[in-house]
This record gives structure tokens, sequence and C-alpha cells, in this order.
């Protein structure tokens, strides 16, 4: 009888299967019954996933520009969630804690978390969602627990703490801490989507005087006025340069912040950083730019890129918990998480859409 | 009579005449008769040059590289002298000091001076030799001495005195200061020649564990060693990056200088430098280069220009009086002052001729 | 006649004569006729104020605190007025100029002044109102006018503008710069003076989670709670170290501020700055304290000295005309310059009038 | 019989017993038969020593200077060693392996191991021969023994690999990086001490211009000329502050390093310290020292104190493989393990026996 064998299933599923996004190669994508992750070494927790989100590099990822990315992998490096089982090398998290999940894996004991550059962490860095299985599924597991977990406090705001996975982080270290963002500077943003917004909004932080924010798209524009861009300059028109100079007594800006990837906006970033100035790209670029060197040369010019290391992750809580910043704002939609499919057409037509972050959460209780 | 009239003419000479190495457009240039400098403002010193040198820029001005050098005007910033007369408002000279003659010039009052950023000084910068006249002639007038002149300690080698005019602080400051270069650092540098050495030089006043020189000059190369490299390599088999990454461990270097300014050699840069490295431009770029975004954009990766600002000129005065650095030995080739053509032709073969830095004195007693 | 000699008087004093508060030793002090100062140096200006403040210094020179200051100087080194007339080698100023005037003359020259230590200018520092005539009077002047001076830009709250001088920068960097303040941070000031309460405005740049503001004195513990501090504690029943301790989970803050110069409140920073914080010393000490190394030669624990060296005023003047602080707030009393003894009563027993920092207005327009 | 008696006690002894230093309260401590450690933890390590050294703090603990360590304590937190056994968490190391022991542990995960600030860290920093029982012994249990043991390469002297585990590090975090020593400057350093010779030795990686070493002992004195001094003062006649202004200039030093711990000596470093300079304090305090603030509050003095974190300890290694760092030079005496006690007496009475490291080595071979 058909019922009683749904009912199997779900008994079944109930205990060692779950469904998840699945990534079958460029285009092809379902949310589908997977098995339910097991801890495979004893630095493992096992993460039951209460809500998620997504972020653009996994639109990259369904376009097939990610070679790293195989079919049948899990998506997503974003969310927060339940401990469900935890090795026997956890010792910080328990069964039941409530956590945010960080996009980065650190071992901390390679070459490089000892320089606390966990991005490039020898066992680690970006693996979630692009190496390994992901967070946009019902449960995730997660290598090295103690240290790519985050206690999740309880007066913390839900869609707040998912924006402290990944996209708080890398706007605050690749774009305003690389940015050397100083009390009194100018820094200009190009790129008012979620990263961008969150340089913006973390760049406050550090008091600068001026921060313009440069997009074509104006109803994000309107948002970076509400966040606190103190200028917003539509680029459409091809003359964000000659605006952000004029904004800026023809001096340019102390800090330029590439937040999209594309030698479009890196150029904007090379035409308006002032003599002495920083350029820090966050942008995930897939082509090779053209830096003129023939100027810059002789600029005192600083240019940076970084992957998100997620060592500020503690003091960025900190900061979202006292007040002094606001992420949830970057939530515009909100589905259940069994509407993935659903929230990806919002997110892949975000412009059409009005869409920054969108909100996946599982209808199991928290 | 003529003997009377070159007589005349020897003693107008000796009072307001004087011989210069004058810039008449692309390809020409003489060593011929010129006004002597006067003083123009409060704040000016004439100086007596008793050495001075040629600089690689020099060669680019002569090519007619540089749009801001018009034609008539006297090339040359470096060197050294005597002070012949000083404004009303320097109060740090007079006549008869020995001076070593700075590159740069700074009025210490704009924004960029009071950051120390001398070299983009408003009313300054790299003015001597390129929008005004240069120290490759018997007289050179300085603006803002007090600021733009150091006393010539006693003690100091003559030879050594001139690489502080430019060389060595160019290769401090934007090679090893910008590198960050630390102890235990692997270093490259890309270009042997004067300033690729001088940051040879001055880059184990840091104590760094490798520093690997690429050339494609093995006379210079050979130089490198002796000046302390603990590796070379010829790149002329277009191999250098397999090898850098060889000798370090597949990591490639902390520290990437390029001491050369094109595309090639900016090439080698971004493929040897480690993740979370630090590229370090020294060289003078005439074209843009192409930026790896696609592979650096993750890679933690500062990139840096910068034109000398000579802030450290006092500290390097220093190291060389304690015998910390011995840059007389980048002197190959010595002229007297009234021969500048010929060391013009001996400089502009520098592979050929083995030159480095050529030292042209003048026939008058210090 | 009577009336006739006064009007000469009158007509005497407005070309050469002005009023001025003298020090005329230990407890002595007066209003009185003093000549009107004249250009000495050619890089001086004299400036008319039109309003000046009084320091805590002032009242410590009084008393006959400070050895360096002799009988018959014109005290005072803050304030704002009009330039009357500038030296030769003054070339950012002219007459009719609107300026600040910085409690620290710098000549740029000199190896500090190079290190942008101008608090230790060979030919400057703080002098005004110590070791030459100061602001407290109807024209001052002002040696290296070019580098002592700002310009008072037109949209400047007045009062603010005065607290530009000393204020506002001696809170800043000695206090907020020389404790590090960062995001996240919490952060300790002892003492909520005109200059605590500088450092907790300032410290607020930099978006630290928790400033902890202590004081004997209730009324300013209110206008912390104003001006932003996160709790106050009255240190009058000597538990001060435990309530920090306490409000930190036993771990003490990353930034501990003296901003009295006793030794009580000195031992109150050693008591409770944590493992790996910074002490910032910004209070005038006339006497040794006992530094308990015993406890703290393992705690990795930075503490600073520093006198104000006003380089980051025009940052603050920035930030002051960008909104961002609102110096003015610490001004709480009014007088005309020519009630100066009156206001010296007034800020004398500050505590029992609530007085910060007392404003002297010259009746003269503007 | 008593023959077999003994070979029954040794056989027991091969397996479960050694011989360690025990440390029975102040004034008594014997080389005696003791229980062999085992793995407690699964982090754990036991490391059979192979080499082992004395510090001056073991002088303090037996004279029961050290509350923290009880009686029963094996002392000793330096060494070098054979990996004997691994808990299941070690994943870097293997029985066999050769080892650095350093006399900081660290669990990486906590809040002050996450700032690299190891010598906090929450569940160690230093705890060898001090909380724990410690490398005087035949065998030692390491905790965390991943992230507090370093590879011994095959090719490091092994006396100089014993420097490694605090002396090197120490003088180097202590003295040299707290006191920013840049090349070109004035260094002091008062006491020639292994500690204060290891900040002499290290300080050079910086190049500064002038190491003016101090100490009441002319044995020390003339090894610190053979280790690079330019300069030493005995100061038994007390003018060791007058003469170190004389030989700067009456400026002072830009760095002046404390390397004994006494007041006396600290007095010595705040009256020799620049304006704008760095007295880094590595001596072990045991009483309060006045701290002139009555002289220093303007300054702009930076005085530090910490417990070596040992995070440069990979970079050390490096630096003595290359040769730039000659360490093994400190070693004076050489004894047996057991011969433990004469040791002790030998560098009790370092001065009478010139005694900077003794050397213990195990009789077994490595």
């Amino acid at each position: 009888m058909k019922t009683a064998q749904s009912d199997v299933a779900a008994m079944e599923k109930s205990v060692t299967g779950m469904d998840a996004l699945v990534y079958h190669g460029p285009g092809k994508y379902a949310w589908e019954a997977h098995s339910r992750p097991k801890l495979q070494d004893p630095a493992d927790a096992i993460v039951r996933v209460t809500a998620t989100t997504i972020c653009g590099t996994d639109l990259h990822i369904l376009k097939g520009d990610l070679a790293t990315v195989s079919e049948g992998r899990i998506l997503g490096h974003e969310g927060i969630g339940v401990v469900e089982s935890v090795g026997t090398e956890v010792s910080l998290f328990s069964k039941g804690d409530k956590v945010i999940i960080s996009c980065v894996t650190a071992c901390l004991k390679c070459d490089f978390c000892r320089k606390r550059m966990y991005s490039h962490c020898r066992k680690g860095g970006w693996i979630l969602g692009n190496t390994i299985d992901g967070t946009q599924a019902e449960y995730v597991r997660i290598p090295y627990a103690d240290t790519s977990l985050y206690f999740l406090p309880a007066d913390l705001d839900e869609e707040a703490s998912i924006m402290l996975s990944d996209i708080l982080p890398t706007g605050f270290e690749c774009g305003v801490l690389n940015g050397q963002v100083k009390p009194g500077d100018s820094v200009a943003i190009v790129g008012a989507g979620p990263v961008g917004l969150s340089a913006l909004m973390t760049a406050q932080l550090y008091s600068p005087a001026k921060i313009i924010m440069i997009d074509l798209d104006d109803g994000r524009l309107q948002v970076a006025q509400s966040l606190g861009a103190t200028a917003v300059i539509d680029s459409s028109d091809g003359n964000a340069i000659e605006r952000v100079l004029k904004l800026t007594g023809g001096n340019g800006v102390d800090v330029a912040i590439e937040a999209v990837g594309m030698p479009a906006t890196f150029d904007i970033c090379q035409g308006i950083v002032a003599a002495g100035g920083r350029l820090a790209n966050v942008g995930v670029h897939g082509k090779p730019v053209l830096l003129h060197l023939e100027r810059l040369w002789d600029r005192n010019l600083t240019l940076t890129t970084r992957l998100v290391d997620t060592v500020t992750t503690p003091m960025l809580i900190a900061a979202v918990q006292s007040g002094k910043l606001k992420p949830a704002k970057l939530a515009t939609h909100r589905f259940d998480l069994d509407e993935v499919m659903k929230a990806y057409d919002t997110f892949g037509n975000a412009a059409r859409n009005g869409a920054l972050k969108v909100i996946l959460r599982s209808r199991a209780t928290f």
C-alpha cells in the first residue's frame, strides 16, 4: 500500500535521510533526498540547519564557473543551526548548542592557520559547499567544529546571525580592514550588493568622513543611503570616476573597495583612488584586469586581495549584539528551506526582485 | 683678440656661467655653457656640484618618454656638493656645508608632506632634472633647501654618498619597506640593476632567510651574489617562475620586488608571490600590465607602488656610516663631470659595459 | 585733564597695548595692561584672540607647579582668532584669516618634527603660555604660524573650535590612539574632566563595545553618560577595580585611559587592564607612581605616555564639521574675555560649579 | 638477594620509572626516582628528554618565590627529546620524532590563543615545571603536543636547539619585538645574562646602529662584545645613565630592554630611554618599581611587559638553521642529566663560574 510505503520512507528519512540542494553540473540542481551526513573525523560536528541563505558564489557554481565543485555536491556555506552530534575531539560544543556556521574551516595547526590566515588553511579554508557538502540541507557536517562554529547568543536576531557566516566578515575583512579605513577617510565602494553593503555597514565602525556608494541599480543605491552612504552614484552613465573626483576635490578617495569582480568595476576603482590610497578588492574575478601601472607606479598605492579569514567573527558578533551593526537589514526575502528552488529563482534575478539576501528557514522548530 | 675674448668669457663664466648637460628633445643632449642658477625663493640654496651620476630615468627622458621634461632642461637628480649660497629662509645650511642632494623636494607644509609623503609634495616631489633644472651641471638650485639637502658627514665615502640621493632610498622604501620584509622571510627581486641591487642590500637590514635575485644578465647576477643574494636565477630561459617555486617548496616568496618596470618582469612577480605575500613594485612602467585577479583575488595579496619619499634618508646615511650598508660597491665607472657625454654612452650600454652606477666628479676640488 | 589722559592712553592701547592675564608667581595673577606682541621672526603671525579658554594645566601653573613658567608670563594655550599680521616666511595664512590656534608649536624641520612628534619639537612643542606668552590676551604671537595655526572653517561652531586647540587632540592622541582602541574593545576612562570626556567622545570614532567612565563626581558621570559612556562608576567607595572586573567577566578592559594624573587613579588603571591590554596615560603627573611589575611583568601590557602632537587636528576638525564629534557640549560657562578673573574662579572650583570648559569671548566682533 | 632485587627495580624502572629533579619546598630539591609520565589526554605526547637546561626562573622556584609551584613538582621547561608516544588527537608528531619542547603550552582554541597570545592560554601558558611536571627528567608529558612541540631539524646544532625552548624567543619577543627595534635604532640592554644576550643576538636581525650592553659582570660584558654589542658599560660605579646619555648625544636610546627584573635595573632603563622611545621589560620582577611619571608623562614613552608567546619559534628555528643566529654560544657548561644537582650548583653561582647556559645531556643515545 502506498501510504504504508511512504510511512516507512518517512521513518527512514527521519533517521538517516534528509533533503538537500544538490548540484548536478552547469545549470542543473535540485532539492532532493540525500543521505544524512555522519561524523567522519573526531573533530567533526553534525549540525541541524535551522536557517541558511544563498551567496552570489552559489550562482557562479551553478553556471559551472568553479572547477572545484563536482557534480553531486550539496551547495551552501552560510547558516545557523543546532548541534546534533560531535566527535570525540570537539571540546567547545555539545549536542543542542545553537551555532553560527562559519564559511571558512580552520584546523588552527597548519602554517597558515598559525598566521591567522584561516582562508588558506592546508586542510580547510572555504570548503563548505565547494569541496565538501554544504549548508543548503537539513543537516551538514562541519569539520574542525571547535574552530568553525560560533555560539549563537540567545539575544541575537536570527536573520542578523546568518549574515555572520560570510557576508559581514567578508565585507569587513576584505574591504574595510584591508582598505585600512580610518576616522576622517573618504571611502568609495563599487557595488551595492550584499557584500558591498556589508562593507558599507562595517566601514562605519571606523567613522570615515565620506562613504560614496557606486552601482548601476538605483534600488540598491537607495538601500545604501538608508545604511549610511553619504553619497551615491549611479554609474550607468559612465561618469562615475569624474563624479567621485569632483566629490573629493580632485584628489580621489583614500579607500576604494571593489565589491563586484569585473574589469569595468575594477577600472572605476583604479580611476578614483587617491595618491597614497588603498584599493581593496573584495569581488570574485573570473578574468584578468588591466592594471594601469603606467599611471599608478608612482602613486603610493596599496592594492589588496583577500579571501575572508573570519578572524573578526567574534568581534562582529559582539558588534551586532551591541546594536552597532544591523545586518538583518540585508534580508529582503524569506522562504521555507524546502522552497529553496524558488529562492534561487528570486535571488538569481536579484535586480528585478530587489533581492539582497534571501532567508531560508527550516520548518522544524529551533 | 681671440685670447682676450676667451679670457673675458672665462672670467664671465667664472661668475655667472657654468657648463651643464642640457636636454634638447628626444635623442638630443649636450654638455654646454649655461647660465648659473640664482636664488629665486628665500628657501632656495645654490649648490656647487662636486659629484653626480646618471639614473635609468635620465635615459627614459632622453628617449622622450617623460612629457614633463621640456627642451632646454638640465638633467640629473642625484649628487653631492658644497653649498654656495642660501636664501633668507634657509636655517639649517650655510655657505661651505658639504651636502647630499635628495632627489625629492619637500615643502613640509602641504597635506602630503604632513603625512610624510614627500614624493607628492604639492610644491615639490621629484622636480629636479624634471620640471626644474637638475644636478648634471656645475651648479644647481635646490628649492626648500632645509628639507631637501642632508649634511654629508666627513667620514662618509663620497661614492657611497651619491647613492643616498635616490637609488638607495628608492630600493629601500619602495621595495623593502613596502614589501614589509621581515626576519625569516623569503624575498625575490626581479631586476639586478642599480635599484634592484639597492633593494638587495637594504633588504638585509631585516635579515630575510632567502633573497633570490632574477635577471637576464649573468654579470649583474654575479654582483648580486657578492652583495648577499642567497640564490640567483637567469630568467632568459623563461622558467624563472618554476624555479622560484621550486626554491620555496611550491609556496612562492613572501615578498616579490619588481625592479624593472616591464609587463614581463611584473608577470614573474605575480607568478611567484605566496598566498599572504607582498608584491612591491619599484620599476617605472610605461605600459599597463595584466593583473591576474582571476587567480589572485583570493590569495591575500598586497601589491604596492611608490615613488621614493626619502623619509628614510637619515637612517640610511647612518647605516652607511656604521658600515652596515656599502653602496659604493654599485659604482663601476668614473668620469670627470665634463666627460658626461661619454658617461652617458657607457651607462646607455650598461650590459655591454658591465655598468651599474657611473660617477661623475667635478674637476674642482671639494 | 584726566579725561584727556585716558583718551590718550586708550588711543595708545588701541595701537600698541592690550589687556592680558599675567602670572606673577604662585597664587598671583591679574588681568592687566600689557604691550601688544610684535612679529619677532619671519615665521611668526600675530593673532587677535576672539575666544579662549582655561586648561587644568593653567591651574597647576598658578599654584607654582611648573618651573618653566616665569613671572610676567601671559597664560593660555588654547583659542581661536583672526590673523592680524604675518612674517615674510608665512605662506599659508594672511591678515584676516580666521584660525584655530594649536597648543603645540612645530618647526617641522627638526628631527622630532620629521617623525611627526611635534610635541618635542626642538624649537617649539608646548611653549604657548609656558615659555612664551599665551592666548589669554587680546593678541598673541604664534611662532611657526604656518604649522601651528589651522583655518577655522566658516561652518564650524565657535565653541567647538576652541576644543580643537588642545583638549580634543589630547584625549584622542594620548588616550584613544595610544590606547589603540578598536571596534569591539572594552575601554575604561578614569577621570571625567574635559580631557577624559574628550577621550570618551573620540574613542567612539573606533566603535568600542563598552566605555566605562570612572570619576568621583556624579555630575561629571552624568555628562559622561550623555556623551556615550555605556557604564559609569563612582569610585568614591574605593571599589572601582572590583566593579570594572565584574563588568568585564573578570578579564579587565582592553584599554584603560588615565585622565587625572594622580597615583590613586593610576592604580585603578593598573588594576583593571586585561592581559594583553593597553594603559594609556593622559594625566599630568606631579609624583612618581608605584608600578606593580611583580604582577604585571607577564601580562603583555603596553603602557604609554604622550604629550599631544596635534598631528590629528585636521582629521578632528573634519570630524567635528561632519557632525561625528560634538565637542561644544564640553562648554559649560561663558564669560567676556575681560572677565577672565571670574572665569578662573569658576573653573578653579569646577566640581562646585559643574564646570567643564569655560569660554572666554572677546567683546570685539569677529 | 640484593643483586636480584635491584635487577628487578632496574627492570621496573626501565618500564614505568625514571629519575627526575624534584622540588620539595624552598631550598630542597633532589635528583630522585619518580614514576614515568603517562598520556592523560588525547592531545598529549610523552617525550624522552635527550637534553635540557636550567633557567634563572628555576632558581627563583628553589627559593620559594613562585607560589604556583607545589612540593613534589618536577622542574624544567626547556629541552629537546624524542617522541615516545602520542595521544589520539596528536596529528603532527609520531613516535621517534626529534623535537624541541616549547616552554609555553597552547590549546589554540581559547580566546587568548586565537589572538596568538599563547602565554595566556586558558588551559596552558607557562605550565611546564610550574603547575605540571617539567623537563628536568628522563621523560616528560607535553599537553597539546601538536602546538607545543617543534620538529628538530636534522641539521640543527643540539645545543642551539635547547635555546629555542625559551631563552631565544623570550629575548626576541619580549625584548626586541616589544621594543620595536628598527634599522638605525640605538638600543640598550640592561642585563647580560642569557636572556639579555638573547635579546642582543636577536636584536641584530633588525640592524640597529648601536647596541649598548649594561651589566655588573665584566665577564658577561666581554661575551656581549663578542656577540655584537657596539658598546658595553659596567654599571657598578652607578654612572650607567650618564654614560648612555653621553653615548647618545644626550638624547637617550630608542629602545631600552630590561633583562634583569630588579628596581635598580628598571631605574636605569627609565633614565636612558629617549623621548618617543620604547622600554621593553623582559625581567621577572618580585617587587613593584617606582615609575617616574612626573618626568615621563610627556615623553611619548611606550613601556611593555610580556611573557613569551613563542609565536616566533618557527622563524627563529629557521634563522638558526640559516646561520643568522648562533645561540649555541650561550652554552658554557655541560653535564650528564644525572649530574643535575652539580649543574644547579654551577648555574646557581653563575658569576663565579662564568656560567650562562648549562647543558644537561641524557646518557641515553638519541
